[in-house]
């Protein structure tokens, strides 16, 4: 038995119960995003600012992964909409298994919008479908700009490039022309937006990303 | 066939080869460390301060890791010390097999120090025994102060954590003696360097700490 042989088994079962949860969000008219970054890039923040910007009505939970801990819950449950750890318990991304399992006693026809945030890892994750509809890359300007070239699966696989925390471009070596550049390079087209969590700014053109993209998966605004 | 059965097999696989390799940095007296940390932490420059601080006669090399690109071999082997890149091609973390194959060509006898710089995950990698003398952990302030406590397998792990891009404190949220208590929590006595590879903070201590856990590990001073 081989390493290969091993991890096309693991990722099989995962791709079937990915298909199984993609017709369910069809079924149901729910919009999945699946936000992957390094640990620290902001994803957290990224949602909280995102929850706080949705009309009270508006029908989005959160699913938040992380090995230990359930901070990430704690904060983003404060925006007052569903929101649920997943601790992985070691385990260094999500799977559907752990999808599934956690939105057991959430009814699918209760949701419009389903934000599932991933472990802090730029590797692992990339390699595991969970059904949604997009992947959402998240990279902060303190990481280096050369961070697509060196992680090209998850850039690739993204819809969406969010470069983050630009508050903080005057303080580190970060060319964001050079990041842009990197990250066509691996994924020519690759919609980019710039963001910052603290300024605010970006974040409407995200809120719109996200609105244009939901109403192209299911077809109908927010209820 | 479950999941757990399958790493304990690839686990046991590595561990077997990291005695091997932990027999040979004994028997030629290599000291090894292991630096692990999240994608854009500052391995990469940590070690390129680290190059430059060694006397010329140093005998220090270093294998660095990555999924793509030769940027970081590129970028080390300015100081001129024999340096190689490994490249996984989509592996999440260094095992043994890759050490082992890219020292083929490096006798041991001619050096001192081996510094192994792990792929950018702050998660997979802490599995991963290479027969290290020690592992690394490098932590930057612009992650947040709770990582501790959310990737605590490392922490727990690594002999040393530095807490590295201490020159951008004044521009983000990051509550320093918070993130001392909460690597302390997962890792009592766990020493803490705080480092800035921009103004050199904290490298004198860094450097020192280097060539302490060498004379422990090996017994001699450097050649």
């Amino acid at each position: 038995m081989n390493r290969v042989v091993v991890e096309k088994k693991v990722l099989n079962e995962n791709q079937i119960l990915a298909e199984q949860l993609r017709q369910r969000y069809h079924a149901n008219g729910v919009f999945c995003l699946n936000l992957i970054s390094s640990p620290g890039s902001g994803k957290t923040s990224l949602l909280e600012r995102t929850l706080e910007r949705f009309p009270k009505n508006t029908r989005v939970a959160v699913l938040t992964g992380d090995i230990q801990t359930e901070n990430d819950a704690i904060r983003l449950a404060r925006a007052g909409f569903p929101v649920k750890q997943i601790t992985t318990g070691g385990t260094c991304h999500l799977d559907c298994r752990m999808i599934e399992k956690h939105l057991a006693d959430w009814p699918l026809e209760t949701l419009d919008i389903l934000l599932v945030e991933n472990v802090g890892n730029l590797v692992c994750p990339s390699s595991y479908d969970l059904g949604e509809h997009a992947k959402v890359v998240v990279l902060s300007v303190t990481e280096g700009e050369d961070k697509p070239l060196k992680y090209p699966s998850i850039f690739f696989k993204a819809e969406l490039a969010v470069i983050n925390k630009i508050d903080l471009l005057p303080y580190v070596p970060f060319d964001i022309a050079k990041a842009r550049e990197n990250i066509q390079k691996i994924h020519p087209g690759c919609e980019i937006i710039e963001t910052s969590c603290t300024t605010g700014e970006g974040l409407d053109r995200w809120m719109q990303w996200l609105e244009t993209q939901r109403e192209r998966a299911v077809g109908t605004a927010v209820r």
